[in-house]
């Protein structure tokens, strides 16, 4: 994905007059997209669990939640007309908070229930968190 | 469409243990559904806007923005099964600043311009932003 | 919401031009915001049916399909600006299996454990499914 | 992104009884999140077009649509747990439907006026069309 990615933000009109650091805003945005879709995953595998599935309600609920907003955030970090910093810098910190709680949940279940999926999804959470807050670093800057 | 989300509320497994307040979080909901809708309708007429199109640029940017965050925050309220407040409030602030932003720009166009559907949309944008701050509000109390 | 929907169709720079007929075009709009949310929260709503919750996961499945399908329908028929009937017509069709699907589902759940929540969402799923029939015979007279 | 996708199917407790072709789902739904992101990127890309803006506003449209879709059929392909393959054929029709009207716009603007994202996004919209009639053949035979 990162490939296209970056051929995109290359080739975007206002490219040259981006406020964003283009290596931190390309692996923040692959590790948004790629939360969303690793999360919208965990909570399909989970709710094939079977025998566990009544342990698995929380993290359902989180990976659904934090599905909903990776997307929100990799949509409007990804638009570089024009942004709004306010609006990009709160939606980061929402982004953080949901990777956060998601990755301690899928963590638990990994550790505990050696849950292979919610592995692979812990280290999703883990690696889009850090890419928020270094975006976050960044701005604040 | 509040008639048929109370229904769903109230018939919710879980509705008796729910830690929000019914009344604000259904007018809550209501908005940001309604804000979604209306702000991508909004980047639409924008776009079929001719001549003046080149002034609307920032208007559609932060539409996009604005439905993309409205509808993930509506999403993770809409949830009442186990909930986690820190995901809950920092998302409930994004939309807060998304709807800022946007009812600001709208109401520029209003005003300036006198376009009707950033009326509309700016007075979507102003309900949202206020049902977010009182959501926050009680989720503090 | 209706109401704003309407205001913002009537209020778009090409709504003369508009291919549709507002009053079927608001419907299925309609239809489709609203089975989108409560699709949502039935999902939610089975996720929290404790004991019940191992016969809900193709319900909750479904709901989940179902609510993305219909958002996706929702905001393509939204935007009146040049608008592409091969897109549209295929995407209703795409809606109309989903709801069908998902209004089954939620009916066997309604009648035979008398869930609530699963009623009104058989409900939703099938005033969709007309309101997306009704727009697709409009299209092909 | 493949890499952990792949990994997420793999792990998913109903792995082994999945109906899909393991190889055609992963290119599939890589090819559906990867032209959501460049159908969301090359809109944005149009919007910050200036002079050039007013030729772009059908391609705006075209992208909003096929991002829409796109993000709906990957989130339905990805859920491996007692899927409904009516619903999913419908949505493969869409997505092809989409991706066509939307890799012809932006063709026509990579050929006619040279603007370099048209081009990857027209890439990105055939590849992704591709994808979907090769995962429609398979689930036909």
């Amino acid at each position: 994905m990162t490939q296209s990615i970056q051929s995109m933000l290359q080739t975007h009109p206002l490219a040259t007059q981006s406020p964003f650091d283009l290596t931190a805003l390309t692996e923040c945005l692959d590790a948004c997209f790629e939360c969303e879709q690793i999360c919208s995953s965990c909570a399909d595998a989970c709710l094939g669990e079977g025998e566990h599935l009544a342990h698995m309600v929380h993290c359902i609920r989180l990976n659904l939640d934090c599905a909903d907003i990776c997307s929100a955030t990799g949509r409007v970090l990804l638009r570089q007309t024009q942004p709004d910093m306010s609006v990009i810098r709160a939606q980061l910190q929402a982004c953080l908070a949901a990777c956060n709680a998601c990755g301690d949940e899928c963590t638990y279940h990994a550790k505990n229930m050696r849950m292979q999926h919610c592995e692979v999804c812990a280290a999703s959470c883990r690696r889009c968190e850090a890419a928020c807050q270094i975006m976050l670093d960044r701005l604040a800057a």
